[in-house]
């Protein structure tokens, strides 16, 4: 049942793709202002300082990102939705709320989402083992090696795989538990801003989930992000 | 804002309790129909053997179980809530699921279970953070440090703190993503039973939570469990 030929590695990808080409700069550093593209399939990270806000543009509507922040100096804290939701009692955060990370501590601020706020917190980043199971053949881009390339392009490694916050990613929860996946709800150019609390590596990764419909109808496309001081 | 004096260890407790000094035996393994008590506010480890039963009793019926299991050959590959909803569609397991791992293999499986099937998988186990932040002096018991307690019992470390499977644990979800915190509805004497389904090291820890409704009014009690072949 199990093909355990090796350990988990968190940090080691199942596979390629050019996300390992698309360091912004060598430690991630974003040209304040600069206008970056996530290209299509793949991931890219950014090393935010504190005050700094991270605009993330769809320019689709239908593109759904793949979220992770990590503490700068401490990449085993992290963003963690388990935490988050039980600081918010809700399971999306909305504008003005902060993001935790697995010590409880504030990491980000959500400044503000031009969408309907429609996001998800509850499922886990694709991986090589999920596209296998929907029938995939061969090696399918995903959002766990989208977030290892993406870091190791600046010199550092996943510590783990946190659970991603899946922006514009619509899957309702229905007060029995059942959900469903849908398409997202957003708009071309929906922006979502983002401010860092502290110095943290945010990854982003377009998702490229092309089996089911959280992508919407369209084949998998780019992301925009900006980081303004 | 930030108290981070040291970086986040995943193995090591921000303080300690008698789950320490609780191991069944030196590695975790358990005399097959034996009745082990886990002490309120406490954590136990128990290792299992593929097919091995594993039944845990609710006395009170009021009384949340924290619960992880780890494959016992790579401790990082282990029960992943975001994971298990993705497979099965739904936050909570019934009997019957399979419960996956973080590289998506089923771990285990729900044998049967007595109790009305209102348990948890979207809310962070307990930390000292949490009780800080609750308004707690002092050291307070945590579901967090009580899995590293008990596998450090057991001559083992936590690779890292997965989501837990908060077994009769209330918290029902909105439709709009919104939850409440409340008391369980299992009755004194109900048991889940999950089935292994490879080797791995389970943790069950008795929810020392007394200052939200999630363990009923009485205080955090007593956990049971067993194991069968």
């Amino acid at each position: 049942m199990h093909e355990a030929a090796s350990k988990f590695d968190p940090a080691r990808p199942d596979g390629q793709n050019a996300t390992l080409t698309l360091a912004i700069s060598a430690d991630g550093r974003p040209g304040i202002g600069e206008v970056y593209e996530i290209p299509a399939r793949c991931g890219r990270a950014v090393l935010l300082e504190a005050g700094e806000v991270l605009s993330i543009v769809n320019p689709s509507g239908s593109q759904v990102c793949d979220f992770w922040a990590f503490r700068a100096d401490d990449m085993r804290e992290f963003l963690s939705m388990e935490h988050l939701r039980t600081a918010l009692g809700r399971t999306i955060p909305r504008p003005g709320d902060e993001l935790v990370s697995n010590r409880r501590v504030p990491l980000m601020r959500v400044e503000a989402d031009s969408s309907p706020g429609v996001h998800d917190t509850i499922i886990a980043a694709c991986d090589a083992a999920r596209y296998r199971q929907l029938g995939a053949e061969g090696y399918h881009d995903n959002c766990t090696d989208n977030l290892r390339m993406a870091l190791l392009a600046i010199g550092r490694e996943a510590p783990e795989i946190p659970s991603p916050f899946n922006i514009w990613m619509n899957v309702p929860v229905s007060g029995d538990g059942s959900f469903a996946w849908r398409a997202p709800v957003s708009q071309p150019g929906d922006v979502i801003a983002l401010r860092a609390l502290t110095s943290c590596v945010a990854v982003m990764s377009a998702c490229p989930q092309d089996m089911t419909a959280v992508n919407g109808a369209a084949p998998p496309g780019p992301l925009g992000f900006s980081v303004t001081a």
